[in-house]
């Protein structure tokens, strides 16, 4: 497993909440990373959709993650604020999320992402973020 | 029940991921709602915060159904994007939500909301969301 | 003159930019700064309504300079993003911006405001903004 | 000329604020504008870098304009919101802002772009835009 991988895995099994969404790290590299997420009944929208809330949170940890590998061993990262645009319903069997770092300032790491649904073999965009990480 | 609850609740009621988080409905009136969410161990991020994904969904659904107050009996809304500041670590017993609408166009509708952190009877402001919800 | 208005036109007489759209600060207090501009036909976009360049230009000025309200002498502000919203065209005889905090932290201060578009007396909110400003 | 740059220059031609700003359309084709402005001293903050407001006002418009690419001929368009990063001082000869389209809805265009500073030869980033552009 490559140290950034391992880093990052390590603070992902701390969220409880990925778990509770059934989320997956399945990539961590300098400045890049991918979750992944099997579409579950229990994390849905009025009419069937996956929540737009589900999507901001991978879009959201996506982001801040990216920022984390681009950090020294022990620094932590915070999301200050993230900005996403929902452009198509998120429905499929899965959601891939992926964020990567723009531009790295000494306190401010700005990120986007984006998060695709995979439906019967198709990938589609469902929602585009950008994101500012604190390091702390 | 005053009509504008019971039709944010029937809606409400539909979204799974509610249940999943523990959320409730608290209140519903012409252009505000509100929700309310009990601390959990299952939401949290690395560091036993609840995760900036659960304040983003609280924060995403009182803008959206805020935004439904204002529509005619049979018109559905849906997020076209938001914007969420976190501005303090969100700890306590629980969050409560607060959406309202500041204009409502056409087409597009604009709201503001906060999510308030109570613990041990204190308030603080976790994050502050401008949301664009689209009528359709 | 009070010190907190004194201190903001300080910084606001050496923004040129202010200078060439012929806006003026009108009221600074701590944590709120108030900044008009009359209407001119050199400011406009393609219908003739100013330019919503303009209208961000105003709600990114009074954010910076309401969080700049709360800091030490010596301190100066940068803003590290906003969001806007366009929500009415930019028409009238003048636009009112106002800027204010909504939450100040060590390193970053939440702000929101408004501009509004006065035409024959009569007042409507053209954009919402909030912004993320740095103390530097 | 292609017909795709006519189009968009005919209506940059009309924004008396670009003519103000001394900034020229340089690139148009579908899905891409790029437009470029000289350094002015009428134009900055208090620190002598070009303002804020200046870089938010390419990056609208590259974003409007890469959207307007992308409609039938007589429509237009407005920006609905944007967001964006400001990642450095905007210092040096000239601004070079690209917009781009993301994703093409019936209604809404959500567009990304980027402003950079070229100084002696170099360039940075300065800015990271995300927009909503409406179809009217």
């Amino acid at each position: 497993m490559n140290p950034i991988f391992e880093r990052v895995l390590h603070s992902f099994n701390q969220q409880t909440f990925m778990q509770t969404l059934g989320a997956q790290l399945t990539g961590a590299e300098e400045g890049r990373v991918t979750i992944e997420l099997p579409f579950s009944e229990a994390l849905c929208q009025q009419q069937g959709f996956l929540h737009a809330g589900v999507v901001a949170t991978l879009a959201d940890n996506v982001c801040g993650y990216a920022a984390l590998t681009k950090t020294p061993d022990g620094a932590d990262v915070v999301t200050a604020e993230f900005k996403i645009n929902f452009v198509r319903p998120a429905i499929g069997e899965r959601l891939v999320a992926t964020g990567f770092v723009e531009t790295m300032g000494k306190r401010l790491c700005v990120c986007r992402g984006e998060v695709i649904a995979i439906s019967q073999g198709q990938s589609k965009v469902v929602a585009l973020v950008q994101a500012t990480v604190a390091v702390v």
